[in-house]
């Protein structure tokens, strides 16, 4: 192809790409807001409009108009680019195809179903859940099942499971995923073992406190240090913590409402702080295609555990903060010392529930939904039978079985949503982030003193340069190695939880 | 039609109205984002949004399917319904019509230019008013008033100004607007001149306040008592305040965010919540149609300024809200009197400015510019000698020529705007309020005591089974005489001012 042929089929790429993506947007917008402002009478007209959004995104990317682009650039049967194109187009073109065969291979009657059966299910787990009775849930998620395995035999892959997981982690598949996850249970085990009793937790630490504005006042300062950039970016309150991007130059994250305590509140808004980073590092030239998007949830994952747990649990970044926030919250914190901030961070106890897990039990737990799920899949593991094999699991990994379904197999909402294939990001997320960390390290030498200036933006620049820009240029785990030299591995993951914990 | 076949097409028509509607709900969404949270950065992304939304607006209104449901309802050819509709649905069918008549009937290319001749122009008038130099605004309106007058020709209409003056006041002409607005010319100048010297500015209302949190605590309690329904509507704060409603469900108000008297800010909640009470008042099963949306911007400024003037500037209103606010603002009110309050409030000197005239003056405001834009429409008034004309038509009617042109022509943003047949509807608000009002007053023997007890909820229930229920069902005009028994006129709006200011 010439070059201004290869330039023009590029530039409309990009273009009918992100109109298709403004819909898509739009949606994560009217969500942003239901879930910050909306009042509650607000919501079936806001179901409405969501869904009116998306059939639109959906609609822009499955047009004539867009295959005909997307087909002057790869081959549509196979998503092969066409010769002529440099490295970054052919990521692009790839990219594009693979989204674009992804929505338009799964029947539309299939996709309403599951959003419907989801929707459902949703509700269903939530009192089941309540009632801790797993038969509530079980028919809704036994149709649920069904239609994932049904739309996985539509996308195709190796193992029945691999489509599933694709849609959350572009490029991993059971193959590449099972010697990652499975190289982490013994290690964890043993490592759950000896750091039992570690830590003592702070009650000042765990308590709600009063001062709202003293909390809005440091995590936008916090969020500043960590180069957010306040003029791309919006802080506002939720019932739940989140964050979502529009567009990089309009990312949003959320600080819980009520009902938290400070610590909790703290190592959150690090968390999301990190995922906002990410949408804003995107390079807004490519913008709506692949290129501009997260690499994986395993990739968004690991740039949001990074702050929370490799900065905001390291001693020397306390030893630094901890000045700021006793000035915000002085009756609060008026008799905790930094050592009890410290020995607060080291403390957790095993739990059968998943998000009061601490660093070393957290993969444990991912490691059992995983297993599980991948068999319900395959169909060798029956619904009827999830609780008891859910609790022979958490006997053989977590040490114990949990004291109800409530605690056990009903603590999710990922599953009733149709979730499968969504748990392992959040372990990857641990492996990825530890071996960026590591390699960040290495090459910056200067990090402890960085740390212990209150200076944040060096690791933010290092994963700008190394991770955001990229967007989806490559499968997240292609983008650990390219970065890091090595294949991904659980191998910094493990040592990490070794110095901290062993 | 037999009347199963009646249903369904009726229902079809809403499903789709509701369908289109839904975009463009979500680009008013869009702008109060912009305008209450959106970061600086955003501003780009935000325009190309609101663009997407409002281009699949106006494709669903234009499509096939619209016009083939719609066909069924009405002779697409003149807007005639068919024969055997009930009145409601005679009027639905009219209504539907017209909207989607004025969408086929501007070429693409002429609103396309349009709209980004108003762009550049409110650029370039943002400059000319700062340096009060007209002529770097001259060349745009010029262009602005060409386009204008094409897309009159297009729409057609008895006199060139009717399908400008349509857009924003839908069935309203000049045949029957010069009548009704060339009324008030002699009155109110006669009033003006003997209401000079009334009313004590009071200094501690004008004054920045400083407690945000008090002020938003008396403008929740307000609009609770104005019958706002707060888990069906959102207060914030924005630079300007404005109102928007996405869906009855749905409706927001803003006060401005800082720099503004207490007084300006309680009457401008009270504005604003105004037309919110308009938008949770319109039938929910009708939305999408033009059976649940404003009869005419006229009628919405009616809703607004009820509130505003003939609540929020009556004695008995002030007396009983006067210990809440003393209480809310303790220190700044600590010397002031409730007849200080009375005496700021009539307190309205002669202004060359549209947005500081108090309530006698501000029609002739509106007078001057609805008789130059009409001449401008008509071609008989040149770009060039707008400026001349202004000082002259104020010279007229408010006594005096502004001291420069940024006091004078370059004052409103509507015209750069491209906005033509904007400003009477501000007029027609005052007419319809003041003419609702007393003929509630009239069926409503028990108002100054409800007033008194600060019971307000009978007159929102009054408005709300007079006007807000029944949407665009009949102009506005013609909503006004079915409301009070007589043809809208300015009687009862001059009778007003005369027993307050005479």
């Amino acid at each position: 192809m010439k070059s201004s042929a290869r330039r023009a089929a590029v530039a409309e790429l990009v273009s009918l790409s992100a109109a298709s993506r403004r819909f898509e947007s739009a949606a994560h917008f009217a969500e942003w807001d239901q879930e910050t402002l909306m009042p509650p009478g607000g919501a079936q007209a806001r179901a409405d409009l969501i869904g009116s959004l998306q059939a639109v995104h959906h609609e822009k990317l499955t047009s004539k108009a867009y295959a005909k682009a997307l087909g002057r650039l790869a081959d549509l049967k196979t998503g092969e680019p066409v010769s002529g194109l440099s490295p970054l187009e052919e990521s692009l073109a790839r990219g594009q195809w693979r989204r674009w065969n992804r929505a338009r291979s799964l029947p539309g009657a299939l996709v309403e179903e599951t959003a419907r059966t989801a929707s459902a299910s949703q509700q269903a787990w939530s009192e089941a859940r309540r009632k801790s009775d797993f038969k509530l849930l079980r028919p809704y998620l036994e149709r649920l099942i069904a239609l994932k395995r049904e739309a996985s035999k539509h996308l195709g892959g190796a193992h029945p499971y691999d489509p599933l997981l694709d849609e959350y982690e572009p490029g991993m598949t059971v193959k590449e995923l099972d010697p990652l996850l499975g190289a982490l249970a013994a290690p964890l085990k043993d490592l759950a073992r000896r750091a039992k009793g570690r830590g003592r937790p702070c009650a000042a630490l765990e308590a709600p406190y009063r001062d709202e504005a003293a909390l809005d006042r440091v995590v936008t300062r916090l969020a500043a240090d960590m180069g957010f950039d306040h003029t791309c970016g919006v802080i506002a309150r939720s019932a739940h913590p989140f964050s979502t991007g529009f567009h990089p130059s309009d990312c949003r994250f959320t600080v819980r409402a009520e009902g938290d305590g400070l610590m909790n509140q703290l190592l959150s808004a690090l968390h999301e702080c990190g995922h906002s980073l990410y949408e804003q590092g995107m390079d807004k030239r490519w913008w709506g295609t692949t290129l501009a998007r997260h690499a994986s949830l395993g990739m968004h994952e690991a740039m949001s555990r990074l702050w929370e747990n490799m900065v905001g649990r390291d001693p020397v970044f306390w030893r630094r903060q901890w000045p700021h926030l006793r000035r915000a919250f002085p009756r609060l914190l008026a008799k905790v010392s930094v050592d009890d901030v410290l020995e607060h961070l080291l403390y957790a106890p095993p739990s059968p529930v998943r998000l009061k897990a601490g660093e070393v039990s957290y993969s444990l737990h991912i490691l059992l939904r995983y297993e599980l799920e991948k068999e319900l899949i395959l169909g060798r593991l029956k619904v009827r039978d999830i609780p008891e094999a859910w609790n022979a699991k958490s006997s053989e990994l977590l040490g114990a079985p949990p004291p109800d379904d409530r605690r056990g197999c009903l603590q999710d909402i990922h599953w009733s949503g149709g979730s499968f294939g969504y748990f392992p990001t959040y372990a990857l997320g641990n492996l990825y982030g530890a071996q960026l960390f590591a390699q960040f390290k290495r090459e910056t030498p200067s990090w402890g003193r960085s740390l212990a200036a209150g200076k944040l933006t060096p690791f933010k620049d290092w994963l700008s340069e190394h991770v955001y820009r990229h967007g989806r240029r490559w499968p997240a785990a292609e983008l650990v190695r390219r970065a890091t030299g090595k294949p991904a591995s659980a191998a910094d993951f493990l040592a990490h939880l070794e110095a901290r914990y062993g």
